[in-house]
């Protein structure tokens, strides 16, 4: 619990700040006329920055690119909040719904300075000036939109959708800051926006910060108008009153008016975000979900620009949208109304002799770190303190010989979870859409409840105000939290159905691609990883059936780059208890871990799982009859913990029946080991690869997902047409786990079929195995057919 | 425009509807008992299914699997539609969001007869009723949810969110259509479901049909309560009024209270929206969005189930989700609770006794196609209806010789789907999130304006009332809209960003799931195949930036089988109006449609686009050097736009430069030609393969997507070793089209120098040519780093 201040503090800021004196008016109005500038120019020039000559058709860009439209009312939230920052001393952070509005950003970096510490060849000077024109959406330059680039930002401004669940991830058990989050209308019409109002049901006045959404509603999107800027106003209050909002309206264009109402109304959701805090922390709250304060903005699209070219009404329309003057270097009379409109904003007043903001601009900024586009919880590693971790050993299933133990393996995960919460109260949640129980790591209630703001009953179990589990039947609020949280320093894990993560599929793409760019940039500090837990998966949704059973999150994850996709496929407990004590210490990675939550065998002991996941893949000699050999006949792969019970049967009955038959089993657990090490980082040297599947003797490799996966991940390693590849061929229905097995062609019976057929050399026998195989197979087809009719016991699944 | 019943008429029908006598409630109850004792059968009995006898714990099934928690009040939802259709005739279909209560729709079928009809096997009487029981949730059975084996279902109740997309995609253009759309409330919290309420602002009420939502709030999840189920009452009503609804609240547990008000509400609504329709169509309609009805239904989760189990609350809570009572054959106590509960419904008055039910219940069965559960609107595909099509050829592009043209190859695609819409003014849609323009799709805007029901100003354009062109800036809202369209007979395609196509991923993946189970039905005939066409595509988001840059969706089609997955990658205008119209003519696949909206350079006249379609891969003799020889010294091998024109640049320079090597080039349209046969019936066999690739010489593919997907798919074919794939790897940023293609090592000089390195014979000079390559990027990098100093005009990109 932080302390906030006390209330005649307070109420005395709030007032003050709601009523700009006629200074601090001319200050915002100054540096928003500078920042509009400053994003025209970059739109359009290419020389002449501070238009100290007449405008040419040579200072024009040749390729006209950007987002005028959403932009000044970008900047006048930024200067807005920027003033009350320096008020009051609050720490925000700014998440720019409508990030293609990316100048406006950029911009107003560059006025606070911290652009040019970032970047200093984009200095604050004439040169630098030209270097901030000719940089944006340049070749070599940067996006047109707010991007891992621009100082200030967590939140990437192209794919729409997530600015609310950023922000909300943002301020949860980060009780001093406030994150400003700019929704455009556009954006608004999007499932997983809209979906992500919700969070407030979530968020502890106490413990959490706050977020104030600035729904701003300019009209139109790209070609045509939006449903909440056609509304009826009354219908938009409504909506978001029904989302448990206290709803403060904003609007017009008339100046000086708007920067006086615009004030007045942070002020006022200021002063009621204040208020709440005040009263939760001070014990005074009455446990009902606050009304936090949501301010809707209505300003023109293009508010400021030019009202009509060529006769055609522009300002307030979609046609503002991008750029709003085409053709500006052939048309001189677009290249004049490009010149009146820039030199609309008086440039002279702004910017001094050597092309520096002057002081009234620079002076708006607030000190240091509290410069939002310098905000250290924007550069989250800045920030992240290393999980106090438990011994992943303490939590190890005793396992005395291979298969020698029958557990569920994400159980012993949930324990240790559980006590990451108590040792981390404040930098660890877990996210999960609903199921933390059904996935086993109910342990975690033990050290805390479920987070839920609204009504909680007698009857509820692990639910309450004081939760930090989170629960909410949306994979895109989950993992967009998380998101938020990692982005701003703290740690965490998503755990959802293995078909379902395909859900928030283009989360994952697109935060991999923020982590993959943020590794580029020096000032960019490293934050904790993106830990995604599968544990219903694809093989073990025999009840569920067809729609459930999908694989596809492992293919999506392969199409990222090494420097931040990890796959691991763990088969048993103490893997999984190994990997996770990795994933948890990691940073910038996007860790994907799939293992099945249902009783499964148990192959290694703590210590061997220790060693198997620091090989990253290995030879199970127990499970094998190669005796390390150089070459046996045949190697048995397996990666995933389904595919590895049948490997280790199959082997079984190989060593069995054709005990002469030299069997190698290879465990994959780490599976960024099969690629060769210039394609990612883990790929093991090709010497280890010749160790463990020889570069002759045929594999056949048992894998979890779809089997395209291992034909492309061991692509250029030695003749890679001897690698026959099982795995999830969409064959699914509702039906048992053994018989999931079976469709799929990566039973224990398919696997010694492959074994013999492909084998470098076969004993005597072979033959005689491989009916035996048919015959198993076409009892097991009569068992399910005449299923019904009995209806027997689920029949074990054993080795 | 449908003629609907006169006014005097249905306000006569309402209130009739709002007043069931005592034996309409009474058939209400029984059917409703009915249901939910089949329901509960269908969880918990292989035996004993009437309870002719004391119930035993043999009689129990040994895996206790499905949902209770929902399906009394899907079933009390279903009983009393049914009513309402016999007494009006209104055609309806019903939409389980919550479709995990499976059991109550399988149950409702099977009393309506239609179950028996398409699978005898389940006939209505003893035998029929244990196997129905038996088969549910069961090997060799039916899924524990609402699946495409449901008769009346167009909405698999797996992964969640869907329901109203899928409801809203229904009824358009199909004016006589009520669909009800229950949306539970654990799928309420989802986005793409909270993104959906505003189908309301998009449904003409004279041309389309009408959504009936009905939201069920029973407080509870899996495993804890609801936002919706836990706000404050006035929150919910404020919330849904301000998406556009009348909110018409029912709730309770007291019977036949529930029953009257029920029925009275429902009443209520239908003759709101009778009331809507018919001012719309007489032309009385002030052209405002109607307040569309919609029901919020308050009843307790597990309603009529055990209230208390062991002395723990179940009946209202989480714990009635899924199975109330647990351990029935083991513990006598829950299995006399099992008996008691059962016998509350008084089966011994529902079914007869040969086990069929009694004429009292089936009496409440609409006639015929009446029922919901023989709806052909939900089999759309026997009222599919073949589009009138125009001859693609009359939009050709005159190419007189390869690269003697250039084009926007997608405008030409937006003329024909432009006449499309003109000839079939009642089943095609184009759906695209706001970006028909920028796609260049804008002709159709000459046949249709965009669709919009929210105030639309005198500035707009191409916008309005009885526009059918559906833009929402929701990639889910498109995607099912158009799912719903296809599943009920009409054609249609999803136009939309290659990255952000991710967005929807998982309804791509879902739908082709719904797809392959369908086709093992013979009762379900074929749709329309679902069209996704990608114009914003990775490599030519240069000016967007990396996270504008992704061909994920590729990949993921890939997992899907070969019986609906097709992916097409034309290279330029006339293949892509020839593949459009082959996908426009087909049936129940997913047709990805890959091709850039920018100016491109065109390769082929229409009759050989045509021919090269038919093939979906061919030689290029025009690009190559090999005349005809059987085994050329390198195949340069391409699919998709940008890497063709790449491949058409190599090979020329190499013709010039090098021209003794022999260089076949080979264009893959159809890339599901690769595979082989046993993998995708599209598979080339193995001698055309050979025609193409050879058997040994070295193929350098350049590949519109990920490397992977390319050896993934040659598996199995010839000496794949051979391949050198090049494509999309993760390198992208704000630059120029070329650039991609060299940060991404596909550009023309990488293909020339793998073609060097990899040819099966050298001329002499190919050592001076790699050296020149080699010299062309040097130069390329220096003129990228300097961009910024001079930023000239964007080179011109050509052969």
């Amino acid at each position: 619990m932080t302390s906030v201040a006390d209330r005649t503090t307070d109420e005395q800021l709030t007032e003050a700040l709601a009523r700009p004196s006629d200074d601090e008016i001319a200050q915002l109005d100054a540096w928003w006329r500078a920042n509009n500038y400053l994003t025209i120019g970059q739109i359009y020039l290419k020389a002449n920055p501070l238009l100290r000559r007449a405008l040419e058709p040579d200072d024009i860009k040749p390729r006209l690119l950007g987002h005028w439209g959403t932009s000044p009312g970008l900047s006048l939230i930024y200067a807005h909040v920027s003033r009350l920052i320096r008020r009051t001393g609050q720490e925000a952070i700014y998440l720019a719904g409508p990030g293609h509005g990316g100048p406006a950003l950029v911009a107003a970096g560059y006025l606070e300075g911290t652009y040019s510490d970032i970047y200093p060849a984009v200095s604050q000077d004439t040169d630098g000036l030209l270097r901030l024109f000719r940089q944006f959406s340049s070749p070599g330059g940067i996006p047109s939109h707010v991007s891992v680039t621009t100082p200030g930002s967590i939140h990437e401004g192209g794919e729409l959708g997530y600015v609310l669940v950023h922000a909300f991830g943002s301020v949860m058990d980060n009780p001093d800051l406030l994150t400003i989050a700019v929704v455009g209308d556009g954006e608004a019409e999007t499932g997983p926006l809209e979906g992500s109002w919700k969070g407030i049901s979530f968020i502890n006045p106490t413990h959490d910060g706050a977020v104030l959404p600035i729904l701003h509603l300019n009209d139109a999107k790209i070609a045509g108008p939006t449903v909440l800027g056609r509304k009826d106003p009354a219908e938009v209050r409504s909506l978001f009153e029904g989302h448990g909002y206290e709803v403060l309206e904003v609007g017009g264009d008339d100046l000086p008016g708007m920067h006086h109402r615009f004030a007045a109304t942070l002020a006022e959701a200021w002063g009621k975000i204040r208020a709440i805090q005040r009263s939760a922390r001070d014990g005074g709250w009455n446990g009902r979900r606050p009304h936090w304060p949501l301010i809707v903005l209505r300003s023109p699209k293009g508010w400021t620009g030019p009202d009509q070219v060529d006769g055609v009404q522009v300002t307030g329309t979609w046609r503002s949208h991008q750029v709003p003057l085409s053709g500006v270097r052939d048309n001189p009379e677009h290249l004049a109304i490009l010149e009146r409109w820039m030199r609309s904003y008086r440039p002279e007043e702004l910017f001094d002799a050597a092309g520096a903001p002057v002081a009234l601009v620079r002076g708006l900024a607030p000190d240091g770190h509290l410069r939002m586009s310098a905000s250290p919880h924007a550069n989250g590693g800045l920030l992240t303190r290393a999980l106090d971790l438990p011994d992943f050993r303490d939590y190890a299933v005793e396992v005395k010989k291979p298969g020698g133990a029958h557990a569920e393996s994400t159980r012993r995960l949930g324990e240790l979870l559980r006590d990451v919460y108590r040792d981390n109260p404040d930098r660890f949640r877990l996210f999960c859409p609903d199921e933390t129980n059904s996935n086993r790591l109910g342990a975690v209630f033990e050290a805390s409840d479920r987070a839920f703001m609204e009504r909680v009953t007698d009857a509820d179990v692990a639910i309450g105000r004081d939760g930090r589990v989170m629960e909410v039947l949306s994979e895109h609020n989950c993992h967009g939290w998380l998101e938020g949280y990692n982005l701003t320093g703290r740690h965490g894990m998503f755990a959802t159905y293995e078909a379902f993560a395909m859900v928030s599929a283009s989360q994952t793409v697109q935060h991999g691609k923020w982590l993959q760019e943020a590794k580029r940039l020096p000032w960019r500090a490293k934050v904790p990883s993106l830990n995604v837990l599968l544990t219903s998966t694809a093989w073990r949704n025999d009840h569920n059936g067809f729609s459930h059973q999908g694989p596809g999150l492992i293919q999506v994850v392969l199409t990222q780059r090494g420097d931040v996709a990890r796959v691991y496929l763990p088969p048993d407990a103490n893997t999984l208890l190994s990997v996770a004590d990795h994933c948890l210490r990691s940073r910038s990675y996007i860790n994907l871990i799939v293992i099945d939550k249902q009783p499964q065998l148990q192959w290694l002991s703590i210590e061997e799982a220790a060693a198997h996941c620091a090989e990253g893949a290995g030879i199970w000699d127990w499970a094998g009859t190669d005796d390390g050999a150089t070459d046996p006949d045949i190697v048995l792969a397996c990666a995933g913990d389904i595919v590895t019970m049948e490997t280790v049967a199959a082997a079984q009955i190989l060593r069995e029946r054709l005990p002469k038959l030299k069997v190698r089993v290879v465990n994959v657990v780490d599976l960024m080991t099969l690629p060769r090490p210039k394609d990612h980082p883990h790929g093991m040297s090709p010497t280890r690869f010749t160790e463990l599947f020889t570069d002759r003797v045929d594999v056949v490799f048992a894998f979890h997902g779809y089997p395209g996966a291992i034909h492309q991940l061991v692509h250029g390693r030695p003749d890679v047409d001897r690698f026959r590849v099982r795995g999830f061929i969409e064959e699914g229905t509702t039906t048992t786990p053994f018989d999931m097995t079976v469709r799929n062609r990566a039973s224990r019976y398919h696997l010694v079929m492959d074994a013999i057929n492909n084998a470098a050399r076969l004993p005597r026998g072979a033959t005689e195995l491989k009916a035996w195989c048919e015959q198993k197979l076409a009892e097991h087809e009569t068992y399910v057919v005449e299923h019904l009719e009995d209806l027997p016991e689920i029949r074990n699944w054993t080795l």
